[in-house]
């Protein structure tokens, strides 16, 4: 894929990465430190999640976010186990069967309208406990904010995670945009993690200005106690692992990632507002982080893509997927609008 | 572990990163690009690892050493095969087995010396073929340079590799340490890898002046022509690509990655003499690469270990492992051997 | 389960074993033979097979169903591939995840009225080609007869069969019922498996008179070349061959298979019809095999299970499974009809 | 493989099966019972077994040898455990890989004299405790009888758990031929496994009268909860049960087992004492239970092969292995000697 400018709304991994995190970097370049973990950059870093997700927390470092998502769900799991999750989510649709291969398990489909489950969607699969034939459901897997650009309350999570420990399940969450939920819902990462009680959460900052900044978060430290183990042998243990750590240090200090995201969503709320009166676009979805999902004319959409990168969502009802990021500009969307407009004419 | 200087011999790995990684990741970090490799900074370091491999190859970036083995393994195996290698090499006791994990494969162990493979001790567990009760030998794993500070010489590997395609058969390279090898044998990549018929190779800097720059090689794209959904089922296939590309770009180019290693073997090298007249240390093996394997008197170990890093290695005859770096100074063997003497008297 | 008849309608594997398969092995008795299937008894079983479904077949024998579509499917199959296959299907909920975890590939339902797949409804999945992060479509799984009782027309079949080839996909087919399939149609095993394309078949006998005589079947040997190794890996090699390759023998011949099956599927019809006329129950599936899909007043399902074994389908519209077995008599449906008229008065 | 004569020295499970087990199993046919093992021969197998070895014991019938092991060490293991074992044992070279397939765990060998674990030969693997990047060492697997067809006496197999259990490990019984060892000891089952506080037993009667009858028996249910979903998930669950839990009942009644047992070990006693006088012959192991194992000529082994199945065990120094089974005869054992004689003339 081509595109003549130098940002689109492909991706929020298509944007580069905060300058403050790679100054950190060249920081910490100094001298021999223990590899795997065992350093100071890295306990210092843990002690600053801990700062934004309770103290009695365990952090494991990852190099993406499926690497993340494998752990949790491995860590949660025997192979014989089932997982619940959106049928429109990132474990079922765009992992290549990471989370099949790795935890032996199956993963079930949850069909929505949002992105977002909900205790009654999740009850179709709630069948077959104690059957020996059947795989057992064990794990909820929520995304928030959800690919399609939507968030749950604080509310909504503690419905579905009361549910699942009532029937003695997990839950866990794929957090890849979780600064741009904690913004959208104006709330600390604590009050829609912790307080909600999520069992095991994939917590990423590559969408928000890092580099590769990834990690397993569980809230019991029983339930994590051989975490290290399967990290190593998911390998997803870096060895000079200082690098990775001190971008989490950085993002989450002087409220940089906060700074980040909400420029990534308030450039998705400009866009939404900038298309809602061009009566042949139809925006799908709540736009509730930096995600926006239109219904366009298909003839225009080649065109724009020659400009622009972005993907195509679901071709059968020309519905495409729009992602802002930390360094789209007013401008950038200013010009895009304009373009569409021109073509639509 | 603590200890108080700056810089140890534990290992390669806790070194930190050339300063000219650090600028090339700051230069890259201009506007968006595609995710997951499509990029151009990406293409350009693909190019330049053609430039010292061949052209045909077909290249695959990961994140850590482990991934580039467990991801050449799986593309070179079914389940049911199994995999030669040194009781001693990484793939065997240092990966928490990820490769059974992740390959289904069973691991053959040989006994060796020095760490380094030969056809003679190979045929120890060439027996079963067509046994469907038996795993069946399919590929050979080498270390170049091998975990004990040992390097095969083209011929030798030249053996193995013919041996092996005699027998239908694959070998694999763990070329973690691959840039201290070439330097000790005064050969270009090429010539120990591409040449000697070696059928796919983990290509590591990340010990070698890099944060995280790992890569796959195969030598004949039909046998790799299904790696990208491999390396995104490992969870291996990072988003930003750019910033790990460009590390491979960047180190060698201007024979940087030379730089360091000659810097490091040399480093060995004269730590090497320098306790070659200490009566009480007896170095077990040949120093060809990074690293030093020596006899130590137990009671002078944990002293040692308070100021310098590095690890015992085989507690039953004390023997410690001590490996040397980039950054590695003459001051600092200087010191380091001083205090030995200090320690001995 | 406790219930006071003899026979009930649980399922066709709660009947015993035809008394002429008992015979056969206490003939075979004799002497000592090779173990694992090198033996004159199950050389002769495979040579009776392949009359059955034409010479150019590979056959193994395994011990379950569950065994032979594991097998088949890691045949057919890498791991970051996925599987089509009915939401009703057995390997999608009635094997506890073994064949994510013996394949480590994605399985992905499709709903259906009556346990039948089609072109159109497989489209739904047919999607992310080439696309590294989406598990790579390849193989439709259908089951024939259905778990619905339903049964697919050869041409049915073909369709499905000509798509995926077209599409460079195999088609897989959970034969555990094929003997009820075959005889509802009138046709041979051949015509609805060889002569229609199909690329691997689980085979079972166990549900019409053997005790465990399951086989898989590849209609192309290339295809099947490391099955040897992998029915090994997977434990489905029996020591004992011959007593399990005796069954396939003895069913094959004589019609035996034949009589069994007319009698299972002539029963389950007659059920049918003798519901036909009961106002309160609506049959909901189109009897062609031996199943009967009902649903029935909630309030005598119990009353009926504690005289009859039967399961409750879909609970919550009060459905039930009925199903016939090769020993049903015609005395068994009248009674338990009668029954029903009793409870509903 | 053909020969001439009914029985040859391959294999024990080249014989045939009990007359008792084909009545018994024509006994139980008559009906129908629930599958899957909820049946009353089932329970009544179930209370025979624990008759042999207590009360509190779990078990699980599986179809053969490697389902019995993989299923046990999948209950005892995570995969990033290792398992210690004889380098000539069962799921260390005849199991095509089945461990760690299924366990995802690494295997590691221990050479031995005589197939034996000892304490002392188990601690080359006792290190890396702790260490994420070392799988843990957790299961001690031992073969009883073993491989060898030698016996470890009570004494010696409590050293071994009294040594495992200290360290937090397991211990695995691969019980193919525990008949025979129990036999060899003169010792009830319960005394050379519950009492000795195995942790997990393979038990097989197939190589002992049975058609397949193989079971695994866990002495702590706590252990065990899970195994009935990966008893299914290993396709080791089947479904017309009743006929393999009659053939456990049969052959543990009335004490057909030790008829069988006791004969075949009668049999490779005399075989040792035959050739005790033959100079070319030298017997290599302690004759135990039901094998020989001897260094024979090389010219004579084919001639012999062509009358009487047998394997080389170590073709390095012209070493076979000899089975003796129930149904092996005294005039078996002295026509072979003959004729090993009249070859050596």
């Amino acid at each position: 894929m081509k595109s003549k400018r130098m940002r689109g709304f492909a991706s929020d991994n298509n944007s580069g990465i905060h300058p403050e995190v790679i100054k950190a970097i060249a920081k910490v370049n100094n001298g021999h430190v223990i590899g795997y973990g065992d350093d100071k950059y890295t306990h210092k870093a843990i002690k600053k999640i801990k700062r934004h997700f309770g103290k009695d927390i365990d952090v494991y470092f990852t190099f993406n976010g499926t690497g993340s998502n494998i752990l949790s769900l491995k860590i949660l799991t025997d192979s014989f186990h089932s997982i619940i999750c959106a049928e429109t989510s990132h474990i079922y649709v765009d992992e290549c069967g990471a989370p099949e291969k790795f935890t032996g398990c199956k993963l079930l489909p949850v069909k929505t309208s949002n992105g977002k489950l909900t205790v009654d969607a999740i009850k179709y699969h709630m069948h077959g406990f104690d059957f020996e034939h059947h795989s057992q459901p064990k794990v909820i897997s929520i995304t928030q904010a959800t690919e399609m650009g939507t968030v749950y309350t604080p509310q909504e999570i503690k419905k579905i995670t009361d549910y699942a420990h009532k029937n003695d399940m997990f839950v866990h969450m794929d957090g890849a945009r979780l600064s741009n939920a904690a913004i959208s819902l104006n709330k600390s990462f604590k009050e829609i993690t912790t307080s909600v009680n999520i069992d095991a959460l994939s917590f990423g900052l590559t969408k928000n200005g890092a580099m590769n900044a990834e990690a397993v978060i569980f809230f019991d430290k029983e339930i994590s106690k051989n975490c290290k183990y399967f990290r190593k042998q998911s390998a997803q243990l870096g060895s000079k692992m200082r690098f990775m750590s001190v971008q989490f240090e950085t993002l989450l200090s002087n409220n940089l990632w906060k700074q980040y995201a909400v420029k990534a969503n308030a450039m998705a709320k400009l866009l939404e507002e900038k298309v809602a009166d061009i009566d042949e676009i139809k925006v799908t979805q709540n736009v509730e982080s930096n995600g926006v999902f239109a219904i366009v004319p298909p003839e225009i959409i080649p065109k724009l893509q020659k400009e622009y990168f972005f993907y195509m969502w679901d071709e059968s009802r020309s519905e495409v997927r729009w992602m802002t990021s930390f360094d789209t500009t007013e401008n950038d969307i200013e010009e895009f609008v304009k373009l569409i407009k021109t073509y639509l004419k």
